[in-house]
């Protein structure tokens, strides 16, 4: 748990000022490289202190531009000059605009010597800006005859100060001059980050807005296993507790905390696991039906897509806790009740042995089946993980993903089939006209592996293959030309 | 679960075409610096038009060279020419080529054209090539007069598209020219990606095979795994079920699914985990015995040591099953019945109190042990994990490594040893004179424990560690020089 | 577990001779790029020659200075010329000084070859020195006319040899000259490795120190878990064993291997993870009193604020532990014997129903909570790996270490909070005086939920909120000025 750089910790003072803790970390003014490019910083915040003390470290000239420079001076460290605005933007080359969006305009003043210099936004917004123009759209509108760059707004003031050896290195920049652009990933390097190049200036929308998504890609996976949980809950709740008490005045409320939610779990994490599988299928017949990879598929689906990872560990999560509150259940007082009380009935009624072999068998082989299940999904959990994701190759990849996935997927249901055992067609197990959740459960899964098989057959599989090498049903030129390279 | 990069992805159409879908991520010609250099691409499949966009983005000059340039012009970005395939290599500077291998020989012809250019080789095979030539080399007898350069196949059309933020950032590159190969190293860096030097073009056989590897350095491990499974299934098999149904027709089926397989999971785990360090020990031996590590080992046992994490990891998944397994014990119907029989004989034979003193103690002490292994192992996995391993430093990695895992050896032992207590000299064990299975695991686990403990003997250990530091029995000349460094 | 680059491995010959094993992987002489550096190589060890074949590959030209020659030539490829140290000196750019520190004065004849040069200082200590000077500072002393970089100790021979593909890639690099830096920089980077700056040549002693620590953020920590887990441990024996065995003389012995150690184990976690909160809390506290946020806190609170990952993860382990020791309770046979017993003594007391709803509602209640508990806190575990750390931004961070920690501590006391349920009133809980346990435990949580609900309240947190964008009590200049970056 990462708690070293939470947000209490902002709070620190990040930069000693000039009188204390300089130590033997102190950089001597005489270590700057003299043909290295000044570079001016406009702001005095936790931010802008950051960035100087890393530039200077970095073997640059920092010139740091203040409206009352006296005032902070002591807050910067000895090797950085802080003077007027004016002054810093004449004699930097490059210019770190480090003050806030609404602030931008006061800089106005010093459009000509900044003429023909570059400008690198670093803010941020406060919420989501989907319509744009960007801080950066508007710092080059008021700045038409400089370049501006955007970047280093994904970087938190902590990550400057200790250097990025830790936590991400990578600093997305987009620019319309490709000159100004390379030159800023060029002190991105130096610096010791990683730059990404984001394209043309209109990208910086898409940029500030990235420190400000909250798990984008996961809110939709999220919403669905809360919704499906809250479905099944209710529908358990009233199959297996409600129902005894209405109908016989049976008290099982105790149920709720643990049995009900036992049984909510799997299902939400069977139904999961088959949505991950499904848009693969319905993208499969699309292109059989339309004969053709090069139509784009409706958005609903090509999101979909997108989010089977999200998906997925949503399942796994579901079926993992489903896993520990099993084996919670012989540990609960309510078990151990029942049990004497099973051992002082069957000593009241003289049974010596109430060993019922077929219901033995039944948990044996769901057990064994259910942790086989869980023992993949594990595996696809951890090839999730982005470090081991990047070590393997794509055909590793699709292997796990795609054939240990179906494996999983057809184990977790032969687990709910060996669980159901003969009781789907049991009417008592229909309260209320209800049939047993594992009954509901059980169709989408059957459906997608059904869907799988029947791609699976030769004439098929045959035809998908040569609609994904590029062939088109009404266009036959593609294979007269060599031109399609073998990448899977 | 990274579902979101599987084979059926690579069916939607990556790139849009010149009418559809522009928006605000279309790239202004007006931003492509005109010095940099031209990239021309040879072919115009999915591959080639994802790096088409991929090069336009990063700010270079792209044509395309095709054999029928009119059909295609549509699928490209309005920034990139495209041509014949003799304007495009006339004017390129660097020339991808994304054809087939087997139509490569259709470029004969623009041999003058691209003779003292540079050409990189983005294809792969079909299936694995042991044997060589590569596709690259093949290239490079065509056209002697250019530099080949091998790199990009392992690079997904997907990957290009989406921009190197996640997933493998790493190319692979090889070529016999070094001032090629820098070219295109910096052209790798240009776009994002992480250029890794393989060497000469001889190289290139290994990094066309890299993208059709499927865990070249998990088959054995899996199939010792596998291989010792189904052994000791058998023999568990026989011993706890077929030998009381042959001798008193005792039906134990049942105990198929879960009990046997609990059996034989432990048994599979704490045999490879003592395969995990019997390579060190064999190692060290042979370095006492020959006096110096300048001799190689014989393969089978260089092999055996580069095998080590994957036996480790197939150990500490089996450790794991069989803590799952054996938590699911209390939780079956079979224990349930079993519980419930048991009292009712104790009602019936009127013992007040069944309570064995030795039976707990066995219990509650091999079971603490064993989760305190287990622990450990779990430590030990964490670490491998490549992203936490990379911030460990040599020293604490040979401390979880070594010292934990050696620890974790002898608990995992002493698990097995509390578990067996005295039933070892326990005749009625012996069935079909086949000794219990906890005592023939512990052979291999107690030898290499005690060849460690021998190892650890000053005399011993003071001689090996002079052997590592270069001393050799033979030749004693090294000591003289101070010129091995002490990187441990 | 990542076995495969133990200390056992250094003792294979990573480096094959000019005769043996040259195969395809060998590089032709005439691949160097006459333009570039020649690089020289002081000292003939494990590491010399692992970098040697590292630099051919990269394409630089080698010249390797040894006081023998010939002794050594054949240990090196074939394309590395061995010679004399003053030739090795004379003719190279750049030279790696790869012999015993304690060695480095043989060098001091090379004094005019070296002057203008740049030295590279790859060497380590045995132990972590702390006072300094570092090794290559005092190479510096010995070489003023030379520019000393200090780096590539962290590498070990085995990484240089199979190149940067797996395992740490980062060289961290310091140095007064930074001309001198940016070219072992370039270089760093054209052998695939990713340079780290690390500013001057004063922070060598750290860089030195690197490879040498054992875990050194862990240490607290860690010892902070075993110190509560020894008082906890003996605290609870006392209460649960030997209170029982002293006032009635119950044999209640058998329960130290697991259920006093289960009862342990959630006092530390719920304890370690109060000790993650209260500094933060402490932080808050110290700066709403100061009125700002530009007082640097005492050393021992920003150690600890520091510190809270580890402590958190400890917290992590101990609360797993607990799981799986609870878990195994049912399971053993302590506790069928108990179960038996009591069926027996149902049966002849002739209660047919023993149901007791209360305790029933308790354990279904906490065992609920406490798995939601471990559920929350096995997500901000696996945010704490570090690829997965780096994939999230701020906000995600601190809305999963702030948000969802406080979440997961106010599960964790609640679940201990059901456990108690009214046993805290109870007289009879308390043996000797001694409170029960979970009392105990309960304090540190409930003051860090209880201060973080009065710091969430309105006046207090607005107070605070501005505190952190920079006011301050006593100064009040800051907002006139528009000059602090809403980073956060």
């Amino acid at each position: 748990m990462n708690y070293n750089i939470m947000p209490d910790d902002m709070a620190r003072p990040l930069i000693r000022g000039r009188g204390e803790g300089r130590g033997s970390r102190c950089l001597e003014a005489s270590m700057c490289d003299p043909d290295a490019p000044v570079i001016g910083i406009m702001g005095t915040g936790d931010f802008s202190r950051s960035l100087a003390r890393r530039l200077v470290a970095s073997g640059y000239q920092v010139v740091v531009g203040s409206r009352n420079p006296k005032c902070f001076i002591a807050l910067f460290p000895e090797e950085v000059e802080v003077t007027s605005q004016m002054e810093a933007a004449s004699q930097a080359d490059l210019v770190f605009v480090a003050i806030f969006p609404e602030h931008h305009s006061t800089l106005v003043e010093l459009k000509p010597a900044l003429a023909g210099k570059t400008l690198i936004d670093v803010s941020n917004g406060i919420r989501i800006n989907l319509d744009g123009p960007s801080n950066a759209e508007l710092l080059a509108d008021m700045f038409p005859e400089s370049s501006v760059v955007k970047g280093f707004n994904t970087i938190s003031a902590w990550t400057l100060q200790v250097g990025p050896r830790d936590g991400s290195r990578q600093v997305f920049l987009c620019s319309n001059s490709s000159s100004a652009k390379s030159s800023v990933t060029q002190l991105c390097r130096q610096m010791g980050f990683v730059p990404v190049d984001m394209g043309p200036l209109s990208s910086s929308l898409e940029i500030e807005n990235l420190p400000l998504y909250l798990f984008p890609s996961w809110r939709v996976p999220v919403i669905c296993t809360l919704g499906l949980f809250i479905i099944f809950y209710l529908y358990n709740f009233i199959h297996d507790v409600l129902h005894p008490f209405v109908t016989s005045g049976k008290n099982l409320f105790y149920k709720m905390p643990i049995e009900v939610v036992n049984v909510t779990l799997p299902s939400v994490a069977l139904v999961m696991l088959s949505l991950v599988y499904l848009p693969g299928l319905l993208a499969a017949c699309l292109q059989l039906w339309l004969g053709t990879k090069y139509k784009r598929f409706p958005d609903r689906l090509d999101r979909w897509l997108t989010r089977r990872k999200q998906l997925g560990l949503c399942s796994f999560l579901c079926a993992t806790l489903h896993a520990v509150y099993s084996l919670c259940l012989p540990m609960r007082k309510s078990a151990r009740f029942k049990l004497v009380n099973m051992a002082f009935k069957q000593v009241k009624e003289g049974v010596e042995d109430s060993w019922v072999d077929a219901e033995v068998w039944r948990m044996e082989l769901y057990l064994s089946v259910g942790i086989m299940a869980l023992g993949l999904l594990s595996l696809l959990a951890i090839t999730s993980l982005p470090s081991v994701a990047n070590t393997v190759n794509w055909r590793e990849f699709s292997f796990i993903q795609s054939t240990l996935g179906y494996c999983a997927l057809a184990m977790a249901t032969l687990h709910t089939l060996l669980f159901g055992w003969n009781r789907a067609f049991d009417a008592s197990q229909y309260h209320f006209y209800m049939p047993p959740t594992f009954a509901l459960v059980l169709i989408l899964p059957l459906i997608v592996l059904l869907g799988r098989l029947v791609l699976l057959l030769p004439c098929m599989s045959r035809e998908l293959r040569k609609i994904r090498r590029g062939w088109e049903k009404t266009r036959h030129i593609r294979f007269t030309f060599p031109e399609v390279v073998s990448h899977v």
